[in-house]
């Protein structure tokens, strides 16, 4: 599905308050691909992120995939505008196995007061991509 | 409700496991109560957890919740067995602030596989508490 | 959790309200307890309400379910103001049998524009209650 | 993503149980197009199937999406097991207007014992589509 960006400065609002997210710095997290209702969010393995069977923590791995959806949803608000959010829900698939992680976040309903978005992320080996989570957000534009 | 653990050692192999637990390490958080279908966790405010606005981020509060849940669901497993989270869903019912926070994990409904959990999240302020999260939790067990 | 209704006619509007739901007329959902924030609904088992093996579905479980957590939040609502579900997420314990049901809604967080409440689901079959469900719900104050 | 049935007689199991679920007749759900990990299942706008406001009640949506998703999975059963939902997420994206509703059931992750779905409900108004409902969806392989 296809949005138009209301904020012409979009991606630069969505990476500058990406980068003020400690959080995300503390997970190694990347902002990559951004796009009206578009965001990608990549992180490599790193032990100290991991759970007792030294898989990546389930809950890494959904914060990650929701500040995608979150700065998804970001994409499409006005200016004056951030981000909240309310409540999701995640499935996890698969084992969180892999070199590096990539969370697609992506909106589905654009709302006034909430969007609602979708996350899926995957563990990338090599060039094999392996599908370990999606989830559903309910997200909320709130002014600053 | 009361249940009763089959798995005599059940605390020490919960404490333990968490301690296995590098990404709880990572954020600081400590094993608090442990009895038959319950788990406390607790932890502290600190600047390299937080979103953008400062307040703790949700995902951290979640993945902290799940791990409550988690060996909560854990003490009443057999003795030669491992938990694994299949899905959840939280609903952030505050901005998550606090000078600590506690995530109470509750079993509601043992199984021989699915096991499903509740877990509350409170910012601790003083002598305050504040409800910042819900969720439900279903967990599995599965052989080591 | 006690909660006071802004609303002093809250229990008749509520009452009403079920009244003119003509699915909960179908499915034979009669409202019994209301309260500030809680709402209980009934229904008996009925064969043309079931699922391929002769349970009740668990979609008309947590659709009345919805409709309890629903009420129970438009209690705590203006006089002139609706309710909407906008998302919810169910957890089915227990194969529902039982001659009769009871859904138990109560707010959790009641808020400006959204509530979350939590609906449990119990079987009623003599003097014994089976867990059927648990669920949360988020709930949406509208201007009618 | 394309799914192999392991049940040659998949299509048959599937509607011949769909047939046999005394609810999905109650509110005129018409099973339509099957393939393996695919369910489509539409039904028509009655007025005993709605909410206070005249629209298609959020419950009815949500039990009709439960069904494709389950009968999703059940396309790709052994012959010989049968389908439980466990637990589901559904978010309301918009109001339940139209003359008829399309809910589509699609495997996300197949499983030995659970089963990930995701179903998307549309309505239909002539040639126009509205997205109404997303929803996840945890499903249980059972022998019978």
């Amino acid at each position: 599905m296809r949005f138009q960006a209301r904020n012409p400065d979009f991606e630069t609002k969505v990476r500058s308050s990406f980068e003020a997210q400690p959080y995300m710095t503390l997970v190694g997290a990347r902002m990559q691909h951004v796009a009206p209702g578009e965001v990608d969010i990549s992180w490599t393995f790193r032990g100290d992120l991991t759970q007792q069977n030294g898989f990546m923590h389930g809950g890494v791995t959904a914060s990650i995939a929701d500040s995608a959806s979150g700065f998804a949803a970001l994409t499409l608000f006005a200016a004056g505008s951030e981000v909240l959010t309310t409540e999701y829900k995640v499935n996890l698939l698969a084992p969180a196995t892999g070199d590096a992680f990539v969370a697609r976040g992506r909106v589905i309903k654009p709302g006034r007061m909430l969007t609602v978005c979708r996350s899926d992320v995957f563990g990338v080996d090599g060039g094999n991509e392996t599908f370990i989570l999606t989830g559903l957000f309910t997200m909320m534009q709130v002014a600053m």
